[in-house]
């Protein structure tokens, strides 16, 4: 029997990066297009893993920084699945610097992409429903109906 | 005399790059983390311009990507002031993809990048007003503050 | 009061790479020194966070690949401190592979890596011992003397 | 009725580059490396435009770096064709670096890079004749023959 | 008549490698993971003549770095096969690290890879043996089926 | 009591590199920009042995490809100095490309490269003669003081 939906458990990610200094600017802070890349790299491996196929960046909400973050401190980008379409897949992702030397870590962002699942021609192909199982899953769930329909709404 | 404030074209900026193979995915279409890298900068480019300073990203509005860009393709990005506040300044950046062989031109995202300005320490410092003269340079202008309106308000 | 000693919680960590066309040879299979890069970061991780300080790699103890990794593979790193000495931090790094289209996850490899602590200019410093806690973290403690030893005997 | 010919400005191309610190040497100059690289793209973006097809670089003229470019500085890019042969295309790149801080803007070099057009067998495709339309196209059109002959008297 | 065997001087290699600012960590420091990189890059080169096919990493024997090595040096890697089964190709790689400035060359490292030949699908082939000559070579050579030995009694 | 002069072998070197798919264009032909970087690196590693100093690239003289250069193939890049000038060094570098599965080695381009030798504030500062030995690298020598005045009457 296939299978009827999968849970956020089975695809949730969870990457973290050393900040080099080739990937800073000159006063030593992390390129904003450096951290762009990881994050959609980030809810790329979720989507993937729920899609179980190649999955392309269709949206990306809002990305807010919150603080600088500097070289030698290390970042950690979670992923997990959100609410999915016919096609598409979208994902939340949350981003925390460390500084290893101080131990403190600061929430720098959340934000929300949107992937579409793609066969190896490049067409798109349907997705296994999400399915939300606890309460805060159902929320980010009921979430995502409404964050599409202002995406359309404000397009 | 100092200059009391700076014009559109004093800081606008074109970026053109060519898709590269390690630009892409397995099916040739250009990494999303990677388009966002080039969006940061040509919004960069158009922010240091206008400020003369250092300047970090803050704030990605929403991004979406109409078309998939395909390897062999040109994408060219347009970047420009639109709106400064104290120590801010928010640019667009407009993408299009174009393929060299059918000379096809697509339209992919228009969207807006905030960068604040920073001095060698890293510590804000403010910037030079913008000063729209056309009437698309005022109506972004105007816009500018909705935008900054909107951002707070739904966070 | 000053603490005695970290547990392995306080500094295991969790890489996870998507492979991309730009990490692979001519037959889509991840390079070899692609992975023992990101082996290298993700003990480098694990050894930072233990040592509050900058880590640089000493001993890469022998490393082998029981499969060949394909382009659009997951790969999952984690690593953790399994010994400590007076300026030096031993960590383990465990690599799996999964095939997002099929689920299956391999394991690829289990190696040491041995990082010293350095101040910024460079110099050796002490570490804070590492306080194993459950049998397999003693276990692996017992063990890193002895790699050490046997590092030692056979250079 | 197909073309008979191409205008310069069917095919001139506009790059913008930011020199981030991983560009550069230990004193924070631009590597040469990096910027031949740029103007190996800046005249390939011209001559793709121009031929619409898969293009090689074949011929880089003498290339001279009047200046040395910093870290922070942006380099421009401006790519055209001067001239076409059967199978080749002819471009001239100029190179200007802009300080963002003190708004100076300096010529660093102006050169020339040959092209030939191929298929996707990497086969030697014939090029769209190049039409120069003003007084200084047509000097450099009868430059490029010049160039041409030079080129094969000096090998 | 085809070949029996092949000799040392026949697929020998050397890469020379300038640190460079995005080599390195914090302090100035070659990365660990990117000298790993060009180690396995080295092996390959050696495999790769000796094979006369694509080839893959199969087993890095211990790597231990006795020096660090500093942004602005030169890195010196020498590689040759010593020994060869089946479809496996033992190489060792020589590094040395040199400072321009003092003219002082040091040895880092020499350690030994395994690589298996591969056809076009990825399958395993044949390799040409390897015929050592001098009595270095017999020794490398005598010291690789012990080395074998070895690996297979502590996996 | 200090040198007076130097010779070639103190400064001659070997680079090589494995062209890997992340090097090419869409057809699989390494990208002439990445060979260009590869030149200048070559070039880089002589004029900086022998001046055991901070080289930066001024001029490089016509670069012809003569034949395009496949993936998996092995570039070889050997570089030497050949002339001295106050505070200026020409560096020849060779270019060849080998197929390791034929064994096939192609010359592909000789040219000559002109670095100024700089301290750490990126002044120009006298280098110590370059003393040519052979027949060969005294017609190189005096190759040299024509190439200077070609390039000054040509500019």
């Amino acid at each position: 029997m296939e299978k009827t939906g999968k849970k956020r458990k089975e695809s949730e990610s969870v990457m973290t990066e050393l900040v080099l200094p080739n990937d800073t600017n000159i006063i030593g802070n992390l390129l904003g297009g450096r951290l762009l890349h990881w994050i959609d790299i980030a809810g790329a491996l979720a989507a993937t893993r729920h899609a179980e196929s190649i999955v392309t960046t269709v949206i990306m909400d809002r990305v807010e920084f919150k603080y600088p973050i500097k070289v030698g401190n290390i970042v950690i980008l979670k992923s997990y699945v959100t609410w999915t379409g016919n096609t598409s897949v979208e994902t939340a992702v949350e981003v925390y610097a460390e500084n290893p030397y101080t131990k403190e870590r600061r929430f720098v962002h959340k934000g929300y992409i949107v992937f579409v699942s793609l066969n190896q021609s490049g067409v798109k192909i349907p997705v296994i429903p999400f399915i939300p199982e606890t309460a805060e899953e159902k929320a980010e769930f009921d979430g995502g109906a409404k964050r599409k329909a202002k995406r359309i709404a404000n397009p």
